[in-house]
């Protein structure tokens, strides 16, 4: 039995959340409901903008390692941070929700801080994402531990990790070890205009790859550069075992095998659906891990994902295990 | 007309919240309901205890700036927090707010880093503060701005900032400015434990300068030693021109020039309560600004209070106004 049941490679950040009307996303020129990065000085500048906010621990692939953690899965966390304040605050709270997290820390000295995401929630829940990658972007194979990798039943990775300059390197690394010793791996698309910058390198590894693959509808008709989703999710299904795609309030669409299964989104008031895929993916993972068919799976990050943007932040806040008992899936 | 309304000094300080359960207290050894000063190692350690916390701007006196700021009051905040991250947070979000902020920083070199609270939340709502009061313990009479307290209708004094070693020659310079140029001088006696670290300094401070006195029952009966909170309210109300205690779910009473009123609780279900007293003195010191009545000014505070112990975190999240519209206060 290995030590871990999902370690998680992801860009590491904390959260900066305010709440904002449309208009402010139009007069900062913001792209509404969408991942922009943004350089240093865009960042104070933004910073300068908003209103008051506050500091959540968020990253990606965090949130889904978090969730798993919540679950009680076995979990690690792979991510960059500073030896600043930050940083502190991201470590924290993975260790606190049970991941194990022994990134070693970027020295006091470095150049780049932790990274942040100032996220902007409009009026209807949807958020908009600007964010200063910092030390994370620069996460090399140097980071990566071979000996967890291959500890692992499962590696996740967080798309938003290509826009690196050795990311592709340090992925590569992560999946030869995990391979090498029968582990499986899951990716994450992150964004359609992430695919979009790295479409040649996301296709690859996912025809070469990749066991389980996360995205949602946008992700998906960008990867594969067409207008019909069933004709993606079909190609999806040929180069890799397990496709689940999420698709708002039409839930999400799992296929595998030749087998295609929906589960349905869970209706909820919308909050703030920062982390609403990442749940998806992590309670998914969870679900694995403890032998669930794979369409209660996915009736699983459902139900995951329409917790976590009922509030404020993209970590759960509800017990999930309650929840999935509620709705018959424990 | 003065440039400033109201000017609060007080303990700058960015809150970590975190909810357990009463049992997580006793085994940290941490008293139930009240503020305990910790120095740094206790700070790592406990925060090392807690589980996944989100972080927002507090301080006891910047949660009532912040609050009257919200109200459209003109307002400035007086306190010390080092050139970190958790500074960079703090004053953000005061400045967002609309108040002013212009306390020079500690440098980046400063042996002490920026002042936080671990509060921890209760399933009752009742919050548990754990405070290190980094930076801003050292705030000193070279940090009032004779200037900015003279253009001031009021200044507001955090009771806890009596715990640094020069806070009452910097409360004493920041009273003789205000006081010069006909300015008034509000105070909140803040925890019934530092009333009695300083009963002394605050009873002669009260009889000499003060005009506009907030606490809550706990305090009040602290302050005059006496389990008799009429006779109490009775010798305060001699003392002072005007007092407003708060009194839990019994709301507040007020007291001034031989009259006395009550203003009722707002029935609301507490989630955290942390902020109560903050943004009741926010509220009233608005009310005062606006000429309203010392009863509806208490009624505001009220409004105010129960709005802000709904959420999590201690500055207001709904529109103040329009709920003072909705309970007939404006």
């Amino acid at each position: 039995m290995k030590t871990y049941q999902v370690v998680g490679i992801g860009n590491a950040m904390v959260d900066i959340l305010t709440r904002a009307q449309d208009g402010f996303l139009a007069d900062a020129g913001i792209e509404k409901g969408i991942m922009q990065l943004i350089d240093m000085d865009r960042a104070v500048d933004l910073y300068a903008k908003i209103g008051p906010a506050r500091e959540v621990s968020g990253g990606s692939a965090a949130n889904t390692i978090a969730g798993i953690a919540h679950l009680g899965g076995k979990t690690a966390y792979v991510g960059k941070v500073k030896d600043d304040q930050l940083g502190a605050i991201f470590a924290h709270d993975l260790r606190a929700q049970g991941a194990v997290y022994q990134t070693a820390l970027a020295p006091k000295s470095a150049e780049h801080e932790t990274g942040r995401c100032i996220v902007i929630v409009t009026p209807d829940g949807e958020r908009s994402m600007n964010t200063y990658l910092g030390v994370t972007e620069f996460l090399t194979p140097a980071d990566i531990d071979p000996a967890m990798m291959s500890d692992a039943d499962w590696i996740y990775l967080e798309g938003y990790r290509f826009d690196g300059p050795e990311s592709h390197a340090a992925f590569a690394k992560a999946i030869e070890a995990c391979k090498s010793s029968g582990g499986r791996v899951s990716i994450t698309l992150s964004d359609p205009f992430c695919v979009a910058r790295h479409r040649d390198a996301f296709r690859t590894m996912i025809r070469d790859h990749v066991d389980l693959l996360f995205c949602n509808r946008a992700e998906m008709l960008s990867m594969y550069q067409t207008e019909d989703f069933d004709a993606a999710l079909a190609q999806a299904a040929q180069e890799v075992a397990i496709v689940a795609c999420t698709d708002s309030e039409n839930g999400a669409h799992i296929l595998s095998n030749g087998q295609r299964w929906h589960a349905p989104a869970v209706p909820t008031s919308i909050v703030d659906a920062t982390g609403a895929g990442d749940l998806f993916a992590g309670a998914f993972l969870w679900g694995l891990t403890q032998g669930a068919s794979l369409e209660n799976c996915g009736r699983m990050g459902c139900v995951a994902a329409s917790e976590v943007i009922s509030h404020i932040g993209a970590r759960p806040e509800a017990n999930l295990k309650d929840l999935f008992v509620r709705h018959g899936l424990l």
